[in-house]
Formats: C-alpha cells, sequence, structure tokens
C-alpha cells in the first residue's frame, strides 16, 4: 500500500514505545484488546484511508457541493467512503459492544480517525461530527434518545452537527437568539438562525441530528441560559422509522477557502410551526453538555491539523528526495550533476521545522489521547482525576498548537514545492488551504489563550499546572543526566524556568487587572505551547535513544532522526515564542493602550 | 471615493514627511514636477485602482482565465481595466517624455503601481510585467529593438513576458536546456520549453513579446552561458506593422491557489523550425541584463506583497470596528451591549501586528524606490554609487520581508474576521491566497537569504553593510536623546548590536566553510530583515514625533499611532527572530548534519 498520509514507523514508536498503550489492555474495559486488536484496527484504517478517502480528496476541493433545486449536492465518492467506513465498524471505533462498537480505546480511536483525516479531512468530516454528536447524546441523553438518536449515528445511517454559532453570535454564544418554547407533549418548537454549521444538509444519510443550542423563554441572560437540543432533520417515530420532514430549512450554502468538501450551511429552524426538537438533560445546562461534545471537538481540531502537517511533509520530503535542483555552494563545476533537493541545508531546515511540528503535534495529540482513556477508565480515581484535570489543562494547546505549527508546516511544504506548490496540479497547495480553518473553529486562537491563561492555569488552585511542570521537570532531569541529551534538556529546562517566572507575573496582575493579565494571553499560549511540545520532544529523544541503545523494533536512522529533530526544535524554534517573556513577564500594556482612532 | 487600499495620510507621511520626495524635483530629470504633479498621478492611481481595478478582483478569481480552442479566454474586465491603465498614461509613468512617459520619478511610479496592485493584483501583473520588459530593452536593446518592440509596449499596445523557468529548472538557471541558433540574417532560431510564464498568452494585446533565456551552440556551461533574446509571438516589421505568427506554442495552462487572474503558461519554443529571436546585447551577458529586470521584479514583489497585506489590514480593520462581539473580561452582566472587535487587547494585538507589517512594508519599498531615483539621475556620482549599492544590498530584503510579515498579516486579517474570513464571501481569504505565491516566485526566500549573505552583505569589501548601518546608529543615536522615543531607539541598538555580532562570526566561517556559514542563511536574512524594518519604524516614529511637536499636517491621533507601532513592532516581534542569535552565532550546524535517512 503506497500512501503518504503516515510514517507507520513513527506511529508505532509514538503508540507503542513512547506511550505504552498497551497498558490499557489492563483497564477492564480494554481486556479482550491487546497490541493486535490495536494494529488490526489502525492498519485498517490506514487502508481505507488510503485506498477509499485519499483518491477524492482534490475532486471534492474542484467540485465542492453544489445548492441545486432546495439539495445539496455531494459527488458520490464521499458517500460511497462514509459506507465503507461505517460498514468497516471504524466510525464506531470506540463505542461499547453492545452498541455495535469496537470498544477501543480513546488513543487507538483517535489514531484511526486521524488516518482518515490525513487522506481526506473534508469527507472524514462527516463521520467524526456523527461521532462527537452521538457520544454527546450518549452521555447526556435519556435511554429513549439513545436508542432513537444515538444508535442510528453509531451505525452510520443518521449523521449529526452541532448548531452553536448564529450570524450575530460566534465566540459569543450567550448571546445566541434562537428560541426553544416548551410544548404540552414535552417537546419544544425551535426557532432561529444558525450559519456555519458543517455538514448542515446533504443526502448522505437517512437522517440527520441536529445538536442544536437555544434559549427557553424564562431563560437567564447570557451563557446560564442556554439549553440543548436534538432537532432531528426528519422526525423519527417511536418504532425508529422515520416521520415526517421537520421544520429546518437549508438558507444556503457558505463557500470556503478550504476544506471545501465540508458543506457549511445556514439553517434556519422554525420558518413555518418551529421546529420540533428534544431536550437534552437539564434545561439552562446546554453549554456544559455542549463543552462535553466541544472539547473533544478541540482535540479532534489539532488532530486534524497534525494530520494535515503531516501528509504534507510526507509529500515535501518525496519532492526533495527525487527533484534535483542547484549544486553544493562550493562546487564551481556548472557540468556536475544537479543534486537533490534534499541536499541543500535550507530545504533541510524546512524538513526538519515539518517534521519538529508534526510529529511533535502528533505527540501531543496522541498523549492527551491517553488522558482521555486513563481519565474514564481507570480504575485509580487519584489517576482519573490527575488525567481529567491534566486534559483540561492542555485542551487549548492541544486545540491551537497544531492549527499554528502544522499549518506553517504546510506553508513550508508548498516551499520546498517551489512554484510546482503553489499550483493546484500538487496536492501541498489544498492541505495549506484546508488547514487554514483549523485557527478559527471551535474557538479561534484568541479564545484558547484566555481559556488557558483565564481558567485552565489556575484551575484547582493551579494544582494540575503544577502537576504538569513536575512531569516535565522529572523528564529534565532524567535526561539532564545524558550525555546525548543533556544539551537539549538544559534548553528546555531554561524555557520551563522562563514559562513559570511569567505565569506567576501574570497570576499577580490577574488579581487587580485581568484585562491586563490577559491581554497577552496568546503569546502566553504561544510559550505554553512550546515548552509543552519540547517536553514531549524530549520524551521522544529519550525514548529513542533507549531503542539505539537497546536494538528497539525500528532502524537505527529513525531513531536519530528523532534525537536530531528534538535537537531541532528546542534550538530552532523553542526560543521564538519566548523571547517575549519580558513582554508577558511587564503584563505590557501596548496592546491595551492602543485607541481606535490611532489605527 | 470609498477605497480600502491605502491609509492616504500613511501614504503622504511617508513620501513627503518621512522620505522628502519633493528633494527629487531639484534633480534636472524631474525639474518639471512638483508636489502638485506627483500627488496629481497617485490620486489618478488610485481612483484607477479603486473604480476600474478592484470590482473585478473577486471576479477573476472565481473565474480564472481558460483555455479555449487554442486561446486564452480573459473576462473583459481585465482588458478594459488595462485599456484604462494605458490611456491615462500610468502604465508608463516612468518612462522619459520622449517615449510617452510621464517622466515621473520612480518613488512616485512604484507608488501608482503599488495602489493598482493593491485593488487587484492579478490584472495589474500584465501590465508590470510588460513596463519591467520595456525597461529592460529600454537599457540593453539597439535603437531598432527599442522602436520595434519597446515603444509600443511602453504605449500598451504590446505586452511583455520573462521567460526564465524551465520544468527541470527554476532556482537552477544555469541548468536551462533552451537553445538559440544563430542565422546568416543575424536573427536566432530559438526552441525550448517554459514553464510557469505569467501572462504567456492572452488575447490582451496586439503582440506579446517574449524576453527569453537561452543558450548558444557553442555556450560556456551554467550561467556564463546564458543569453537574452526578444521573441515576439507576433513578427513585427520594419515599419511596425505585425507579421506571421512566430513558432511560439501554448502548451498548457497552470492552475495556482491564487493570483488566478494572471494567466500561467507552458510555453512551447520552436516547435516547427524554431522561433524567430533577436539577440539583445551581447552573447552570454543574459543572466546580468534579466537582473536588471529581475531586481525590478524583486522590489516589485516586495510592493505587491505589502499591497495585499495592506489592503487585508484596511478590511480587517473595518470589520473590528463594526463587528460587536463579546464584552470586557471585567463585565460579569450579560445583558449589556456587546463591544466592538476592536475593543478586545486581543484583536488590538492583530491589527497592531498588520499595521506594523504593512505600514513597515511599505516604508520599506518605498525607501528602496528613492534609492532607484538617486543611483539613476542624482548628479553627485558619490550619491549614485552610494544609492546603488544600498540598493543591491537591500534587494533581498525588500523581496522577501514583505513576502513573509505581510502574508502574515493577511493570516491576521483572516483571524480578525472569524469564521466570515476563511469563507469566498469576504475578500481577505483571495489576499492570503494571492499573496502566499510571493514567497515563491522571483527567487524563494532561500535564494534570498544566500544572496544577502553570501554576496551582498560583504559586497566592496562590507562598505555598503557598514554604510547601512551607520544610517541605523545615527538614527538611534537620534532618537536616543528623546524621551518618548529613547525605549524603543535602546531596544533597536541591541538588536543592531547582536546582528553585527552574528554577521561578523558567519563572515569569519563563510571564509573557511561557506557551506557551514550560509546553511542558516535564511534565518539570518529574517534577523536583518527585522532590523532594518525596526529602523524605518525609528524613523517613522521620529517623523511622527516632530509632526506631533511642530503640529504637521495630520491628525494627532494619526501620529500618535505611528509612535504606538513603532513600540509595537521593536518590542513584540523585533525579539522574535533574534533569539536564534546564538544559533546563528554559532553557525549551527543541526541542519547541515541532519541525513537523508534520519527524516
Amino acid at each position: 500500500m503506497s500512501q503518504k498520509i503516515i510514517n507507520t514507523d513513527d506511529l508505532a514508536f509514538l503508540l507503542y514505545e513512547m506511550l505504552d498503550i498497551e497498558r490499557f489492555t489492563q483497564f477492564p474495559r480494554y481486556e479482550d484488546h491487546s497490541r493486535d486488536t490495536f494494529d488490526a484496527a489502525i492498519e485498517l484504517a490506514l487502508k481505507v484511508g488510503a485506498e477509499t478517502f485519499a483518491p477524492h480528496n482534490h475532486l471534492c476541493d474542484a467540485d465542492e457541493p453544489r445548492f441545486e433545486n432546495g439539495k445539496v449536492v455531494i459527488r458520490k465518492e464521499v458517500s460511497e467512503a462514509l459506507a465503507v467506513l461505517r460498514d468497516t465498524g471504524l466510525m464506531a471505533a470506540s463505542q461499547d459492544y453492545e452498541r455495535g462498537g469496537m470498544q477501543l480505546p480513546s488513543v487507538v480511536a483517535q489514531t484511526c480517525i486521524g488516518l482518515i483525516k490525513g487522506a481526506n479531512v473534508s469527507t472524514q468530516a462527516y463521520a467524526g461530527l456523527t461521532i462527537a454528536a452521538c457520544n454527546l447524546i450518549m452521555a447526556h441523553g435519556t435511554d429513549e434518545y439513545k436508542r432513537r438518536f444515538a444508535e442510528p449515528m453509531a451505525a452510520g445511517r443518521f449523521f449529526g452537527t452541532m448548531c452553536l454559532t448564529e450570524p450575530h453570535a460566534g465566540s459569543s454564544l450567550g448571546d445566541i437568539k434562537t428560541r426553544a418554547v416548551p410544548q404540552d407533549d414535552g417537546t419544544y418548537r425551535i426557532s432561529g438562525n444558525k450559519i456555519f454549521i458543517s455538514a448542515g444538509d446533504h443526502e448522505l444519510s437517512e437522517n440527520i441530528v441536529h445538536l442544536v443550542l437555544a434559549k427557553l423563554p424564562d431563560a437567564p441572560a447570557g451563557v446560564k441560559g442556554i439549553s440543548l437540543f436534538i432537532v432531528p432533520k426528519f422526525l423519527v417515530n417511536e418504532d425508529g422509522s422515520l416521520g415526517e420532514r421537520n421544520d429546518v430549512t437549508l438558507a444556503g450554502l457558505i463557500h470556503k477557502m478550504g476544506y471545501r468538501g465540508t458543506t457549511s450551511t445556514m439553517l434556519n429552524f422554525g420558518e413555518k410551526d418551529g421546529a420540533v426538537g428534544y431536550l437534552v438533560g437539564e434545561a439552562n445546562m446546554g453549554l456544559a453538555q455542549m463543552f462535553h461534545m466541544m472539547n473533544e471537538a478541540r482535540i479532534g481540531v489539532g488532530l486534524g491539523s497534525v494530520m494535515l502537517g503531516y501528509t504534507g511533509y510526507l509529500h515535501a520530503l518525496d519532492y526533495a528526495r527525487d527533484r534535483r535542483q542547484g549544486r553544493p555552494l562550493k562546487e564551481r563545476n556548472p557540468e556536475t550533476p544537479m543534486i537533490r533537493l534534499v541536499e541543500h541545508a535550507d530545504v533541510r531546515r524546512m524538513l526538519l521545522a515539518q517534521k519538529a511540528f508534526v510529529e511533535g503535534g502528533l505527540s501531543l495529540c496522541l498523549y492527551a489521547a491517553t488522558l482521555i482513556d486513563e481519565k474514564k477508565h481507570s480504575d485509580d480515581p487519584l489517576v482519573r482525576e490527575e488525567a481529567a484535570g491534566l486534559l483540561d489543562l492542555l485542551t487549548p494547546i492541544v486545540k491551537s498548537w497544531p492549527s499554528q505549527f502544522c499549518l506553517e508546516a504546510n506553508s513550508l511544504a508548498i516551499q520546498v514545492h517551489g512554484g510546482y506548490g503553489y499550483t493546484r496540479e500538487y496536492p501541498v497547495e489544498q492541505f495549506y488551504r484546508d488547514n487554514r480553518l483549523n485557527p478559527i473553529h471551535e474557538g479561534t486562537h484568541g479564545i484558547q489563550g484566555q481559556d488557558l491563561l483565564g481558567r485552565k492555569v489556575s484551575m484547582g488552585g493551579g494544582r494540575f499546572y503544577q502537576s504538569l511542570l513536575k512531569q516535565i521537570r522529572q523528564t529534565i532531569s532524567e535526561c539532564n543526566r545524558s550525555s546525548e541529551l543533556s544539551a537539549s534538556s538544559e534548553l528546555l529546562e531554561e524555557a520551563l524556568g522562563t514559562l513559570e517566572g511569567v505565569t506567576e507575573a501574570l497570576q499577580a496582575v490577574k488579581k487587580d487587572d485581568p484585562d491586563r493579565a490577559l491581554a497577552n494571553a496568546y503569546l502566553y499560549m504561544e510559550c505554553f505551547g512550546h515548552v509543552v511540545v519540547g517536553w514531549l520532544w524530549l520524551r521522544q529523544a529519550q525514548t529513542a535513544l533507549r531503542g539505539l541503545q537497546n536494538g528497539g523494533e525500528r532502524p537505527k536512522a529513525f531513531y536519530e532522526g528523532k534525537i536530531k529533530a528534538c535537537e531541532y526544535f528546542v534550538r530552532y524554534e523553542l526560543p521564538k515564542p519566548l523571547a517575549l517573556a519580558n513582554v508577558l513577564r511587564d503584563a505590557d500594556r501596548t496592546t491595551l493602550d492602543m485607541s481606535d482612532e490611532c489605527f
């Protein structure tokens, strides 16, 4: 199988050597599993990705969904691929056996989804949204709702959406205007307008289950008055058969820069009598419930961004190994053959940067996925609590770090290709356009920075932040004793000290002046993210060194490459955001003090 | 006239207050000119840009040139706009009066072209390439070639191209294979394949004059064997009338990520008997001659990148002033009205970054344009020599700094727009796609870095580099004495000292090991570019302070904004590339030592 989605050595290295996910087979939930069953699922996903999803990735970019005769027309390859995903069971990879799932650990399920994303992020999105919406109903819905809505979603018969944004309310969700009026039969009538609803309408599934945020008539203002509703495109009868069309209308399609295969819609709820909706859980608890989905969605965004960066990197690497251009600087004879691009130091710099970003990003996302497993299924309540806290703390990083740096990797993949990279005849430009969405949706960089510095770092009196620091210090102290790794670990140690100082200073400012403390929250998040990824790179180097010393499963050059990439990251990338430590430590007021009329 | 191409206060500030271009009216060539004639041309260009070029910018992106029945079909708005450009005389803005031009200083002509670029970079390219090709023939062609080819180009009847790249030879121009065989009549027969030829075929002009790099049969290998030829699409008779079709065939169109309105072609020369070509200047001097055009083209790329960033910034600013979202962090009452985006510190950070990049980039390009005027038309030979040297030194910076940071500005403009920014219903995503070409064409970042560190810094024994440093130190020492500016000038002084140390260290390494010294040349160029732009920002702040103190022509808030943006640049942006000073000073070998199999 020829594929440019993943380096399978890298994936096995991260999962088994570094993160040791075989330990999850000790958890009662996963006791039937083994490394073999994990590998079988991963190999299947890679095969489905490479053979079924990748081939139409460019086609759906060039020939995006159209609105014709009141319907959304999508190329047939999309429904064919989604049918394969459903029939192989991959859509329900992490669901319970009793609900038709494979009951795989999150980290394996995420890996499988990631491979599909790397092959074709737009087609995968229909499935990904469905899985997330299904999980939300499984977590908060009644048994009846699970049976009527979630099970057909897990089976891939119904697809799902999340309907949050309204034309006037994006990040400011507390300001939504969609209304839900209670009816005598216990249902609600929903009316309002939603925008940027991915997969909001199509003919790919028997039904579409919209999860809609709306407000009850007597709801408190702001985020405390948001409730969550199931609003199906077609009503579902008691016996599971489809009833009549609900009052949900496609108002139009939005045309995006990339990610074009995923249709983005404007939906009107209740143009006639109000759309029938079913309240999920308690009234006014919608935001918290949606965050159950949103946090998963944020990790999904990070992983999608990584996989777009990863496939771009593999394409660039392949091109750089093949294409000949120029000669070494010291070669003065123009009649010698041209050398391969990969032999130029500047091209290697761009490849190393991509490697550092995408393999670093992948280690971050997979590490986060192991925290989901520990949080949900460890039998030790302390492990569960610790994992839940670390996951909460790291979610803004997992969402935004890859969105920024794996997008940068996509830009570098174009640059390695030169003029060819800028053409639609080569795939790297599409990866770049697709990836540009990721810093925006599911909470922009600005929102994530505020979440990290404003809430997460100080959550639980700062204990999860301290716990993360302790882990990082532990790795540093182990590596400081290694002659091969100490140069890198010392650079990380210095950066960690800087981050600690900055955090303390900003927490002090926050008490009196939160606006000032958070003014540079995005820049703080860049530093924090680089320290976390630097730590994971050091762990990768440490694991690779062990592999070299103990004759690990992978080639020597692979392990050496990991150590080199760690060196690259801590030397060439880590210093950049940390160069703003003074600005952060002083809670610099430049951006606060700039008045509108001075622009 | 409503336009989002330029802040006219900013333009007047840079041209008259900071760069004092009125001094050029003292040059004999420009003695008929005055600030009034400069302003008239600039106002005309802005009007033509806003009214004639901007309205079809999005149309030509959505409906790009097509290859139909052997011809390139381009929307009619393009030829209409180019006719206006020709008829207003703007195409020949800098040409001699006697050749039908306005004989305007380069800095004014570049400003005019820049305004058209900001309105519609793709349509402008047809004119821009023509002007550059025309200038090249004017500089190196015989009088007959000037009459037969260049004058109809200056008049906008013929358009021009530059045909350098071949499928196997992009950056490595010495490896081109196109051949030129001398004929008894003094002409040549050209045969070979060229790729990425912008405006390579169309029906917009009576004729297309290709400037083609090719090799004579006995030419030396490499760049020393390249000659330059005029190869018209239609032969031109002695009397200027058009003759038969030359043997130049359109082999196909290339489809780009952006810049779609400018058709990009593959051309075959000499599929039948060889295309008729005319040698320009001496044989084997083609590269040097083409660099006459290329250096102008590189400044043009920088300016185009600035103008794309600039229009994106003005769109983002407008949106941020209009769109309401969220509340101040300390506001706990969700029933208060939402505030405007521009009131959020993180949005102001993104707007300040854009302002710093695009106004900084504009000051860089306009400063470079004044050097062209001094170099060509000063009556003091010392001034001419100094200006020529500084321009050579700065050309790689002028080309690449805006290509990188004004592209980043376009990304920030998208981010300010949130989800809307990612849609093709708003213009900022197109600016971003258009601008992504600029780090590639006319020499990639990697090539520019090698040019700067490998040649330009040490050119003339380093005297132009020293001369630039002296100017920067002069500004710093003036500003160090000002209570309003000293904080900024001290930060620049520190960065300048770092750059000097790095430069010395790398020059020492270069003597023995040029490959090692140049391995990180791109990162060196980032530092150099930031110091140069930091200097120009300090000059802007200095000029603004003078304006504030002496009651200058512009509003107080405008001048204050300049001082704030300077502070932002030196505090928030300048430190980032300089954080790699150690890597550079040590001539770090990480990228050199990474072997292919370790990726």
